[in-house]
């Protein structure tokens, strides 16, 4: 049996429910991969947990010192990225997936920032040292993106794309329009759910849902874009008479990621789109993600996701994993 | 470069599509995979071209007697079966599938015949002889099903599936609905448009969907189903008082293939459920297909597809042939 040592770096609640995943599944590496995986190293911001035959669940929160170099100490095959996201500079995972892809390790990665930041310089490294570099949880997790561009359209042109990959966003025009409040109020209220964060910006003005879209189209289609080559727009100057007019006419808004093949690239962006009940994104309500993906080959694909977090987003992640099992 | 060769059998509609497709994506073969794919042998019950060294366009509707062992003349490492489906004995389909993976041939099915017959036969013929048997043109093509059970959803359990699956009922359940033909009109009607088969049986009495549904479990979900084991109705019996009531009541009907995990296995069969406005399944009108797979750790998901026949089932089988390439 093939061991497989796992490092994650970020213990929030997606750290913390792989791990837990991991420990479920592992009967099923063995049986289906002939894998043993084990989790070897957990890495916070100021302290870390690391034993290269193994952390038990009593270990997880182990509060030791991070050894200088986490990635030889934990002896890991494969890193899962998990920090949170800094769009700026890449953060501390950036140089975390630039350490374990030049060593020769796989990475799954599930925070955006380094994706965002560096996505081409990441993926020409990973191909330099033949390893994979796996960003589904990082692509709107539980709902399929990457993975239906790669492997379920394998072979089709893609035409264009249009994809409710925001949940927060969704969630408050959703309330705006069923609830009739305002933006404001509608904010409030998720916030005080523990919902949307203290600071919206990144959910309420687009940035988050052009990251996921950089990212699939830089990972899916080949793509070296940066945030500058896309236009974004988000939902911040939606007024209440805007989503009366909106109900009037039996359209339905929605904040939308987009791609387009032109003459000279892609055409990208996110903005506010309204669409009729006859159309699926109408159906994708509150904390629904949704992709519509135009081929040559077989038509229009709509896939739309409904999945709680984090769990869903580890899961994610643990998929990229199989994958990797799944070819050695 | 490694040479691939391909042998298709079977060469209506899809089988054509398939060596259109198989020639015009040859450049992309080399670049993503360093594959040489060729056609090196087509046939169809009465006679075959084949040429080890590849065939071109023009020799396509060559007719010479097939040889004797035609997969050994054609020299092929893949062999696609395109043929007719024959439900009762498998057909020569069964014959082409089980004598290619026992001389250790992957094979592509589009035929659900001899996948319904003995699937978990053939499973386990592909399983001791090393090779792949992929089944995504048998089941439901252009929708994907068994990629997402299999890639998208790995690791995930999955709890239920509904599927429509079957194009034909939907387009007449539809027509009945939106123009209020019995299905007897909208029967003609689609025979007239040479969409419906002239014996309809197996789309209007729930076979068709009951098969894809028998494929998926059994390929999917690691089952050993028979069609014994599945109960399957049919939309034969729907009347316009039906019709009318449904639309009274804000209800879509469709034919729907289903199975849930129960205590001793799968609960599986085909059956006519009705589906509010709100329901992503009520907006898959016509000739689109849709499916809905609940799963442990990611929620659920819903995929529906409107694709253009027979390009879109000859590209599911050649996203088949890229998943082998790329595994070699």
């Amino acid at each position: 049996m093939r061991r497989w040592n796992i490092a994650v770096t970020g213990f929030g609640g997606v750290g913390r429910a792989v791990a837990e995943q991991l420990a479920n599944r592992r009967a099923r590496y063995a049986a289906r991969y002939g894998a043993d995986v084990r989790l070897t190293g957990l890495r916070r911001s100021k302290s870390a947990a690391v034993d290269p035959d193994g952390l038990g669940r009593g270990d997880w929160d182990r509060s030791a010192p991070p050894p200088e170099d986490f990635l030889d100490a934990a002896q890991a095959h494969v890193l899962i990225e998990a920090g949170p996201s800094d769009f700026r500079t890449g953060g501390p995972g950036l140089g975390y997936m630039r350490a374990a892809l030049s060593s020769g390790r796989h990475v799954i990665a599930v925070s955006k920032g380094a994706l965002v930041h560096d996505g081409p310089g990441l993926r020409e490294l990973a191909a330099r040292h033949g390893v994979r570099l796996k960003i589904s949880g990082a692509a709107a997790a539980a709902l399929p993106t990457i993975d239906l561009i790669e492997h379920d359209l394998a072979g089709c042109e893609i035409v264009s794309i249009e994809g409710i990959l925001n949940a927060t966003s969704n969630h408050l025009l959703t309330e705006m329009m069923e609830r009739d409040v305002t933006l404001g109020e509608a904010l409030a209220a998720a916030q005080g759910a523990g919902f949307a964060e203290a600071d919206p910006s990144l959910d309420v003005d687009g940035w988050d849902a052009a990251s996921k879209l950089l990212i699939l189209l830089n990972f899916g289609l080949g793509a070296s874009l940066t945030m500058t080559d896309l236009s974004v727009g988000g939902v911040g100057h939606v007024e209440l008479d805007d989503v009366r007019r909106w109900r009037d006419a039996g359209l339905s808004p929605r904040l939308v990621a987009h791609a387009r093949r032109a003459s000279d690239g892609l055409a990208a962006g996110v903005e506010l789109r309204t669409y009729p009940a006859s159309d699926l994104f109408a159906l994708a309500r509150g904390k629904t993600k949704a992709i519509r993906i135009a081929t040559d080959a077989v038509g229009e694909l709509v896939v739309s996701s409904c999945a709680s977090e984090p769990a869903a987003t580890a899961a994610a992640a643990l998929k990229d994993l199989e994958h990797i099992l799944a070819t050695g």
